[in-house]
């Protein structure tokens, strides 16, 4: 029998998560929930059935876990311990700053449930290297760089720019900074050192293009701290070749033991963040699906599952095969 | 209370435990156990006790954790099952072709300890990227490359050749290899394009260094199958630059979910091997006395151990900080 698949929001990661099911021959996916009007939704050959939101509390019985798919922002801190308190849940929160808050949400109902909290690349999977890195080599420090990819709120911020019709805007880690790190060094670095922004951005007619650069470049927090470039493409171009949602980063650690520089690299080259991120809570929704059945019940970060949960292969292939 | 570790065997697996538990305030050595006279052991300023392996028995309560540093070849096999019968044990044990049954042999006798096998880097964290990469991307390959760095096994290959007295031998990836795997693309590779072997020599006097050089390349399974350059040197340049213990490697994916390309990628760059090993292996000795305390007995891989029991951190800091 297959691990039964809900997911709730079809968005980019609900997409997503469709494919990466077909790349899982131990799962399916049994609905999608959204809160649009269900037959709206167009899913093309697929007979995957698309149900209210409000029927989901009727399908206990019919869904093994529950994959959310929603945005960070508000979905999820509403949808997770909504979801959490009936269903095996899997979500890649994102909010680093409220994750305590919303951990502590989900570990008050789940308690016949498995919730797997941050399932994505970060938090995720680079969650799980700065812990594993700063607890086999504990004298060091660790360096997280984005990039380089496509930061949808830096995005969002030239979109709101008056006179602009289209952006995107990539973060380029700095190779100084990162050749450094990748040297044993433990250089301190400001936002300026370790990234620089490059924008691409389509016009109104008849706007001011020295204006909208200005207006980009001294942008507080989002860009007037880094290196940035404003280049002003053709609508043309910019469909042609800034519609993708590339990403990817890069954990680092220099450390040492005794006398011996030591160090550590992790890193992800994405051509599409969405269909990867979705890809990790699918795994991810194994090890719920696994870990309810054995009762460990509650709110679990990645850093609670060992990998033999997320595997597809049982123990004794895993043993011959991979270690 | 701190968490005792005891160390058996004191080569240089054993030393870097010593070295590694000074960055761990959470543990102290409590003592070292040998096959050699005890007396003949300097441990220098330290009053860490150096006790005859017969004596472990008797410190069952006074241990916490052993860490078997012995060699995998004939050490191990034999040291694993006789301590993890007494003692929550760790080990780095590296013979992937035997894993299985050195696992079973662990098994069998790890029913009141937890006995973590195989926490180095490979087997260790290059078998936790290879589960989590495969897991997280299905439709991909995996690749392990190991060097830069000193391989133990092909120097001691060169000096069993008459007329050698010392020898280096460097195992190099090619970066051909490494950077099509990085453009996402799923070579196949045969060995002499995944890496290429460079020696450091220091002769006898009065040898044909020809005749030396023809043996080394021409040497089945160890150099016939890779390109191989020999630098025949002075004894005082082997001694100033070829005595320390340098490796690392990397392990990449190259794999796709719908149309796009995923790449994975871990590196290590490890000025010295065996403290590296001493280092990961003293992080699971924390996993394993913490696993131990909540019941979770028997033969554990990495891939069974969340990387939450091998951090120094509680779940709190764990959540706040690095996720």
């Amino acid at each position: 029998m297959k691990i039964r698949i809900g997911i709730v929001g079809y968005g980019n990661l609900g997409k997503g998560v469709i494919k990466a099911v077909t790349e899982n021959p131990d799962m399916e996916v049994k609905a999608i929930f959204t809160r649009r009007e269900p037959s709206l939704i167009n899913l093309g050959d697929s007979n995957i059935p698309v149900l209210n939101i409000d029927k989901a509390k009727d399908k206990q019985n019919d869904i093994d876990v529950m994959i959310l798919c929603g945005g960070s922002a508000t979905d999820i801190p509403e949808q997770g311990p909504f979801f959490a308190e009936m269903f095996n849940t899997v979500d890649s929160y994102d909010n680093h700053t409220k994750m305590p808050e919303y951990v502590s949400s989900i570990e008050a109902v789940a308690t016949k449930t498995t919730a797997i909290i941050g399932a994505g690349w970060d938090p995720g999977l680079f969650s799980m290297m700065r812990a594993l890195f700063e607890a086999t080599v504990p004298n060091g420090a660790n360096y997280t760089f984005w990039g380089e990819g496509l930061s949808q709120g830096h995005s969002d911020a030239i979109r709101r720019i008056e006179g602009v019709k289209f952006a995107a805007q990539y973060t380029i880690p700095k190779e100084s900074a990162v050749d450094s790190v990748r040297s044993g060094k433990r250089p301190e670095l400001i936002a300026r050192e370790r990234m620089s922004r490059n924008c691409f951005v389509v016009t109104l007619p008849n706007v001011d293009t020295r204006k909208i650069e200005e207006a980009i470049v001294t942008m507080p927090a989002y860009f007037a701290d880094y290196d940035t470039t404003v280049n002003f493409i053709s609508e043309e171009e910019f469909l042609k070749n800034h519609t993708k949602m590339p990403h990817g980063g890069m954990v680092l650690r220099s450390a040492s033991t005794g006398e011996s520089s030591q160090v550590m690299e992790f890193s992800l080259k994405l051509e599409s963040n969405p269909e990867f991120t979705s890809s990790v809570m699918v795994a991810y929704a194994r090890a719920a699906y696994k870990m309810a059945k054995e009762g460990l019940f509650g709110a679990k970060t990645v850093l609670d599952v060992p990998l033999s949960y997320i595997s597809q292969s049982d123990r004794e292939t895993l043993i011959k095969d991979l270690l």
